[in-house]
């Protein structure tokens, strides 16, 4: 399929262009020629050299990540820039890069798809970012206790050999969930204002400890790469359905 | 004490002016009256409800944290700002903060402090901010092997029983160490441009996984409160040296 | 009456949200906590340490005023700002400020008490900022001599013993009125584009003399306090009607 | 004498270039030609209309003013633009302005002038902007009764026939006083912190009364155009020392 | 006919207001009073004093320019400015200025005229500015030989004798023209993504070279002055049928 | 050579560091790895795809432009960005960019190449940016004739067969001349304030031409292209002196 057919059709899947004054990230096509025939696509939660080494050794022509190369634009290609760029380039892979979209798309998203890890039903937009979101909130059929929820993260998660941290302050059943992956502890306020019993995230600001214990709501950090790769997952399926071959590079961080 | 005498004196010792530009923090007093006597001083990391109710039960004047309230000033006095302000108030507790200065200070610094904790010499401003320094590095007089510095750490800090992380992408024998407490991992490329083996600050972004495996550099990833307790524990030590009472609160986060 | 159903109550009949990025004064709740139960309500046109005094004594549990503490936000509770805040953090009592939204407000407002005064018909939004009003425009049903206005305006106001200041450079006899109380000679040229034969203001820079002279128009300086007692009056009057004790906190500046 | 030399001299004297990024008012020549012979030189408060016209009369070549036409400049020469510059070009009259440089100049300026109006000794610039000051703060000789200070002014002040507003909060007897003319509440808390008895200055804005009371000082206000004639006095007769005949066009203003 | 009928009529016409946040030009009045009689009108490219004496000489009360004297503003009026406004307030000569609005009306405007040059059809806005346009595209009934096109310029513009500068980097034949007058090299991209063989435009930047010859497409740069007569004169015609005396003043200037 | 020694060398000679906040331009090494061995310079006016072509062809390791690819920074690495970085990436082709540290350059540059050509004596840095330099004046020994800069100009300068446009608004005969090249006609009122008889260019803005004539300054268009060649060729000699093989791809663009 040409290259620009898939961006075209992944930019108006994900609302690129909503995001554009949003986002740090420069999301949709970030390293590629306007020209381009794919035929492998590799999807990363990070893209950094050991994914695009691995999906140069799995020849992929096109790599779909979570976090890419360009938050604020870069003013040369040396050091590092230089260290990343060269291989996309010298091997013909192109990088998608979809971040805050990829967070609050509702269905294929990151909090997305904790939510489906949850079983929370009566989902809706959470994470107000300006006019857009980038998490999601849901209820139980059955109130959790607040162990269930941590047990149940840490059996799917891989969150690389680290602990879940689980911030105990909340009421002992957990019914409503709101979920902002990666760096979410900004909205915590935004979880107490709509009667959350938890907020769901990757990693948090040391300050969120005492602004969740003062708010009386539970907060679990599960890793930010760990509640990071669902999104590149939900694309490389959508992806695979438009009939291209796909593989998924998984480098956990344990961050 | 003078409430004035102290503030003046402390803010000599930090150079609190010349972080004025740099900190979002408000340092110095924050919160407290032009008058007052002060006789016990407590010090804690973070000003939060719990530890301005721990300071009031210790009958304590005047309370000495690294994190204050006021990040970039408030609009109004309520919510939360209104929950933390008014116990301080009604109990005629003075606030006084150092965040960068105290960060950045070369003898009583937090910085300083894991520096005393890893006995490096040769010890030298580390972690630029604008004109200033926010950290500190050093050299050891034996080299460590990599586990070392992370048995060193842990033996030692208060982690709140999380595990101290290693990205463990170093040379095999650590000999030149950078520190930045608190969140440090912007300053990674920095330590490597000074040749350090290994960066030790608390905690780190998603990203500081694939920066350090790509300089091929060591970071130690300590936690946020358990490396920033120096700071003010020297500080305690300073007021007493005044005359004063004093006591240090300790609420380790795990954060 | 819970004091969150008060706050509710005024911002929705002031319109607090849509003067937001208008307005430096933070208007809404400014001092207060989530939760309290409001039985008597102070209003006064300043909100600074005499009043506050006087509504402590009153035994109000919440102050409603013109002119609140927060211009800006502010970085620190210390020095003036601390002496404001405490008394009313250690007496309960709340404070609530409605700034140019209770200038601009058609009925409730400060402009159009000074219309009421004047007998104004045919009302209409005067004084643009933004999408918004902050002022009042009407007609005589019979023109006013020029001193007629003054006089008027001298037997009902309370300017402190200061004389009102009229710029005579107007026509003859006065039909139409345009009204910005406070510090309202900005809107200078827009009352004479309007067609205006006078302003009412309260305090006027002193280009306005000129101003007035080369555009022929009369400007009557009545005073910044005396023309803004009008729309915290009508805000008494409004919680009085929701069955609140009221009490109005007089307290004259001259200026 | 050349326009261009006089407009050099002035410059240099009163510091035009200090105050470039301080002052909203383009000071130094405002309007005329690069070339021109001056012969007769006007001073007034206000470049306004009937000062223009004025100075026309008097066949003046230029005009010193205080206030002149552009406060952040103009894009458009129409309406009361337009108006004030067409006489001036079809008159041949030059328009000098010094605003911010004539209030801070030590010995010709405006603060001087009442200082020495006052007999105050001892002095030094007072009036902080940037590194600049706009004021001067002085000590009497013998303290005056606050009372005193009231009388000296309005006995030698032109008010227009307004009275001049003493917020008498400050202590029996006055030796400090500080001096910014125009509008110079905005100082009111520096002269507090340099422990000033008064402050005295033109106009006041509303909040300066609950300040001055809360700070126990007295502040005199005296009009804006009353206190501010002393500045292009001293100019008047500093270009009557060069040679060219002078004349001081007085339109008080009662503001 | 009354000045300000004429000045309301060129706005609306223009949609002078649409522009006022796009156009560092102050489009509308520029210099005039607010009331004058208007008889005759002249019209040109660059309000500057050339065209200036030539306006006066004819006798005109009004001019008309694409080019006026406000880009930002003006702070003084001296030294040029005061050599260019002086002329026009001595002699009763408003200008009025159309930059940006002229360029892109869509029947009056520059590109529009260029385009009736090359007898263009199927035309539409080009040249995005914020919401609005600058210039316009349209296709030819037949194709051009490149070498066409830069002869028909050549034959009908006023280059002052400059040759018209063609960058050959484009089909053999062109059908789809883009234009933007004057300094139009900006839209060089734009004109790509919209499949023209060419763009025409007055100036260009040196990179327009290399620009050109990557994206392969034909580049005529026909001079700023050439390119900018038509709107002028559509506006000279326009004001013509008002029954106002006209002429059009040519002074071109090669570049 | 080491490329990074190179890379130091060029920045310490032409002060790169200076002009960092003054240059839209990403001066130094734009594009290259941190290591790499240069045998082979290439030096060329502007860094575009033509010109990495033919240094490739040429087999350079370095090329050297004083036209780069970053001007702001870029979001991206796609389109025209893409085309123009991959051929450098793939070809290990290092591109060094020194955009007006090179115009200023007092003896290196390109407006002292142009001086050299007019036998220019006395000179001095001319063209103020911030408190750098972008040009160069200077005295000739006699008096030049207008037409024989014109001649000098053209016999040396490769305009790509341009003609060089003379504003012929200045004195008959020639001594001072201020020099800025490629686009310098902000420069032109600076010229006239510094008393030069004639401003040497590159190209001009159409706003120049009246400027001119208003001033009664001559103004020489010689073509940004053909009056920048000079700094590179510097550079080309230059680091020829060190050592390594070097050439000129001389790419004239009659702009």
């Amino acid at each position: 399929m040409e290259l620009s057919r898939i961006v075209d059709r992944l930019d108006e899947e994900l609302g690129t262009a909503d995001y554009a004054d949003l986002d740090a990230s420069a999301n949709g096509l970030q390293v590629g020629p306007d020209e381009g025939e794919i035929e492998r696509v590799a999807v990363a939660v990070d893209g950094v050299r050991e994914t695009f080494e691995r999906a140069i050794e799995a020849d992929a022509d096109l790599l779909v990540v979570h976090h890419g190369l360009s938050w604020g634009g870069f003013d040369r290609v040396t050091g590092r820039t230089y260290d990343r760029i060269a291989p996309l380039i010298e091997n013909d892979l192109a990088l998608y890069v979809s971040h805050l979209p990829l967070d609050g798309h509702q269905e294929l998203g990151n909090a997305a798809g904790v939510a489906d890890l949850l079983d929370l039903e009566d989902r809706s937009p959470f994470g107000e970012l300006g006019p857009e979101y980038v998490g999601q909130r849901g209820r139980t059929a059955d109130p959790y206790a607040a162990d269930e929820v941590r047990e149940r993260l840490e059996a799917t998660l891989d969150t690389g050999g680290q602990p879940i941290q689980h911030l105990d302050f909340g009421p002992e059943r957990i019914e409503d969930v709101a979920i902002v992956t990666g760096s979410g502890t900004d909205w915590l306020d935004d979880a107490v204002a709509a009667d959350a019993d938890a907020l769901v995230t990757g990693e948090g600001k040391g300050k969120a400890y005492h602004e969740a214990q003062e708010a009386g709501i539970h907060v679990f950090l599960a890793g930010h790469y760990a509640t990071e790769t669902f999104g590149v997952r939900s694309l490389q399926e959508l992806v695979g359905e438009w009939g291209l071959e796909t593989t998924f590079l998984d480098v956990p961080t344990g961050l």
